[in-house]
């Protein structure tokens, strides 16, 4: 099975692609992010994630999504931005006949760590073992991305 | 010029359109609303969203399209469900390549009644006299719809 994972932003959307067999995880096919500038409008934004996430499912050709739940409560238009990506990333898999699964933060950590209040630093560390990578990946957002595509298969093999 | 207005919701989304002649408000072409039931995932959700709001594309062609900023604080389980919804209905105007206009709740109000804090019954009352409608629109988010592309007709005009 082909996991895209997605840690989505207005302004950087991290993303990660790994295959698994038979409930195991084997590599990492691909990671990176897809950039908008705040020049641009929130229409405008939407629809370069939109593209830039079209080309990305019809060149690696996942079978099922995974998206963190949001849980940030601070800033609230911070908020109404994300969200709004995060509607326009889910609509576009849905388009595709993509299966998005949703997991709370914590049930990332759990699935990566075995403990549901590990630091960000735990993650990306778990995320650099599971798929024998040599460095973490960068930005943030991609370990992101790659954490809960990694919890998907982890949480398909219970 | 077509006006397509939209007051995004995940349950229930309403929609109008009306046009316009050398800016003045000649009639709403047709208005309604987009159901999608809790039953569903939110990802089905967003989807049937874009399906519905792309056959009114379709079939009216607005040219442009009209939506309310966001201005509520309670609940932000609703936000975020409302936000992603609205990533959704931004970004499905977007890939038809039709400007979407955001307008503050306050510039709404004052666009149709001249008065920022007009109670939602004058709005009401506007849409219905602006449209030289029998009735006021139901529900209330077909109303609202058609508020915000009277809106979006008015400041042209100005």
């Amino acid at each position: 099975m082909r996991i895209l994972g997605i840690d989505p932003g207005i302004s950087l959307t991290g993303w990660g692609i790994i295959d698994t067999s038979y409930n195991k995880i084997i590599s990492a096919v691909k990671y990176g992010y897809i950039k908008t500038t705040s020049s641009k409008s929130l229409a405008e934004r939407l629809k370069i994630i939109n593209i830039e996430l079209q080309l990305i499912i019809n060149k690696y050709k996942p079978h099922v999504a995974a998206i963190e739940e949001l849980f940030f409560l601070k800033n609230l238009k911070n908020v109404v931005l994300v969200t709004q990506a995060r509607g326009a990333i889910i609509l576009t898999a849905s388009m595709n006949d993509i299966s998005v699964f949703e997991y709370n933060p914590k049930i990332v950590k759990m699935a990566l760590t075995g403990y549901g209040s590990a630091c960000k630093n735990q993650i990306q560390c778990m995320v650099k073992v599971f798929l024998k990578l040599e460095e973490i990946p960068k930005p943030d957002d991609v370990a992101d991305a790659l954490a809960v595509a990694i919890c998907h298969a982890n949480i398909m093999k219970i």
